[in-house]
């Protein structure tokens, strides 16, 4: 009998414990589920009958490496600047590996080792890493395989509310962590390649630079870039490829009024305000508003960002309260990021009952006998309610696959690795379809650089 | 006979070497340039005969300590984060030392060690930081000593180019670091106080957020917030000011022209674009903008930052050669920020016999006896030509005179000091009148806060 350790039993990982659950009961594994918080492990161990628990506090080194030895496999649901002691203690004790997560450069440093050791050290192994990588290498490889040359490759991402709980105006409710969402697209300048060229574009113009992707079934949709969209030209064989572009997307509209609160400074994490405790929410956006003697917060506004007396951007703002006189921050020494953070969480947080949407949209640009041709591929999927979620399902259940693919055997080479080989990635969109996690895929004529009629 | 050790001896020195040589002369004080590069010394032995010149790196620690140990004061007109190596050598053979640079954390850090040992150290000692710090206090001083509450202080400068050499478009040419120029507002959000309220301006809203200001005879400016505008608040004695603002001066027009840099993504030295040596001007300039099958890089960036046809931002532009295709960067691995340095500075550069300007300007509103009162002071000071400024004139000749007073006993108490107080600043702004240096004041309306009309 083998054993997996799953380290950390948040909310991201109500699918995963579920699957692994009901496939080991046939596969003779053993699970047992570690967190620091003691408290959210006694619900699990009622629910799952026959499944170990474990408080486990990784900054306990012996405690740690003591469970990690009782383990054949470890999977890290911790935040990801955790996984790099989980990861140590794995090596020490010739354990394999699972995370969600984007490889670190410290997980990198132990390739050797950990190939040594004939490990399998699995990461990006999710949704967004992860679902990612399988579903495009899936369609790259393929093309190859037919004697055709990537010219494009375009892929999007969102996580968004389903429709039938889409109930706010900016379309759109926090299924993942906040802060990351209030924090998007900062921390470098955009870079992607289209048609041969490199092309930038600046956090403060981020917003402003959508294109519209429409998914049949579920409307138009909008896409911002992605810092790294050159990230995996490398690993996906694309070194000479013309366009290369990864983004992220929202339902139409959304970026533009987003782009508000990034003009004013309001998601800048870099400094406290001064008094943030006591501050109203009116005081809040006031703060980045020029000083009048007269005029209402609301005219500057206006005025300062060209907001038209019709525009539709204005009721979002007034939805979230924005305006509101004696509302209070309620947050001592909070940065404008933090704050408004808090504010959008009081309006876009998921009701128990509402159900969140995963969509994700790839777009292949080739060449083949003279030609070229396009196919897209796209995927959708619901959740049920705010615990099993679309996001929760998407990246547990690869997770789990992979985590018993290794145990199996049906993954063996050894390494840090990311889901990007075909021994890896084929017996798991397999097996995701089955779980109804399925991408739909249609031809269409290529879109991207007519030489003809070009200007750069 | 006492000795003066003058460690830099680059372009911003001309007039503090003229000042010292002149005036020293009838002194009996003895002058020592110290430069890394003695062929920059031989010209300056040729011209003032009499006057030792030393070679001298500082990052040779022993020669660095003997020089100093050799003389009674040193001055640093090195780059500011040079200046802690020759404070330690200072500090170590106890001599005075001043800098026209910002006090950092390691220079404050020695402030106990210097005051034991009954040393000045004179920081911000020449024109900004420096003859801003001297005519503000002298105000404020005499605002106070008459019993008057300071409301609100207000203080402006720019480095220009004088009217008679002011030649291109932008109204503007580098007298000082260009990459300072480039960079400047980066690094943090621009705070400051209006009326009691704190506001905040990102970087991306700076350049726009400018007011205009009138000096007499030299027409209209306009100024854009620093980051540091509560930096004095303390040392000013000005806690309770219910306004405080520092703002850097340009010929009005400037802003809004930069501001499309800004918004391109153009100051950005934080990454190397790819291919930068062999991109032309206008490949760099397109790299910000969308890819287009068939527009040009003209109507993509004009309808992207939506400039009209009728602007004249856009013969700024062109005045700059940006569209050129022929036109190459040349410089390898450059950062967006390098680059347009490069391309200005081909364009903004002072001719041999351009003249520069500086302009400085403060407010002053106060309450004496029940009713508000404002004071307006400036100062404009004309360069000769490229060598002898109007930068190296104001940044020099306080440096030089301060250095003077230390020896003279004049400024007595030690420490860590800047020049805010009474017994440094009088007798330096009586000397700098006599060089031509002097301020205009002129009374005015309170044009602060008025309660009637208020609605923060």
């Amino acid at each position: 009998m083998k054993n997996i350790l799953i380290i950390g039993t948040g909310k991201s990982t109500s699918y995963l414990i579920d699957y692994l659950y009901r496939t080991t009961k046939r596969e003779e594994v053993g699970i047992t589920l570690g967190d620091r918080d003691s408290a959210q492990l006694a619900p699990l161990k009622a629910k799952y009958p026959g499944i170990s628990t474990k408080a486990i506090d990784i900054a306990n080194h012996d405690l740690l490496h003591s469970c990690v030895q009782a383990a054949d496999l470890v999977i890290s649901m911790l935040p990801a600047n955790l996984h790099i002691e989980i990861a140590k203690a794995c090596l020490n004790s010739s354990k394999h590996l699972v995370t969600a997560s984007y490889v670190s450069p410290a997980m990198q440093a132990l390739d050797e080792e950990v190939r040594n050791k004939g490990l399998v050290f699995m990461n990006e192994a999710g949704l967004d890493p992860g679902i990612d990588h399988m579903s495009a290498m899936q369609v790259i490889d393929r093309i190859r395989e037919q004697g055709g040359k990537m010219l494009l490759f375009e892929s999007f991402c969102g996580g968004l509310v389903a429709p039938e709980s889409d109930t706010n105006l900016w379309n759109y409710k926090f299924t993942w962590n906040p802060r990351n969402v209030v924090l998007a697209g900062q921390g470098g300048t955009a870079k992607f390649i289209q048609e041969g060229a490199y092309k930038y574009i600046p956090y403060h113009k981020l917003f402003r630079r959508t294109e519209f992707l429409d998914i049949e079934d579920y409307g138009t949709f909008e896409a911002y870039a992605n810092r790294d969209s050159l990230k995996y030209r490398e690993a996906y064989g694309l070194r000479d490829i013309l366009t290369l572009y990864r983004g992220t997307m929202r339902r139409v509209g959304f970026s533009k009024a987003w782009n508000i609160f990034v003009q004013l400074g309001m998601t800048d994490d870099s400094y406290i305000m001064e008094g943030s405790e006591n501050m109203s929410y009116r005081d809040f956006i006031n703060a980045f508003l020029p000083f009048s003697h007269t005029d209402s917060v609301e005219l500057k506004l206006r005025y300062y960002l060209k907001i038209d007396q019709d525009d539709i951007m204005w009721a979002k703002l007034e939805e979230l309260g924005l305006f509101d006189n004696r509302k209070k921050i309620g947050l001592k020494n909070a940065s404008p990021a933090r704050i408004l953070q808090k504010i959008l969480e009081e309006s876009w947080s998921l009701d128990e009952h509402d159900k969140d949407m995963i969509v994700m949209y790839h777009k292949f640009g080739y060449e083949l006998d003279g030609k070229r041709h396009q196919i897209d591929t796209n995927m959708v999927v619901i959740g049920e309610d705010r615990k099993y979620t679309a996001m929760a399902k998407t990246v547990g259940l690869p997770v789990g696959m992979v985590a018993l693919n290794i145990l199996n055997g049906k993954i063996t080479v050894p390494g840090v690795r990311i889901p990007i080989d075909k021994e890896v990635y084929a017996p798991i969109l397999t097996a995701l379809e089955e779980q109804g996690i399925r991408f739909s895929e249609t031809k269409h004529p290529y879109t991207g650089y007519n030489p003809d009629k070009a200007s750069k």
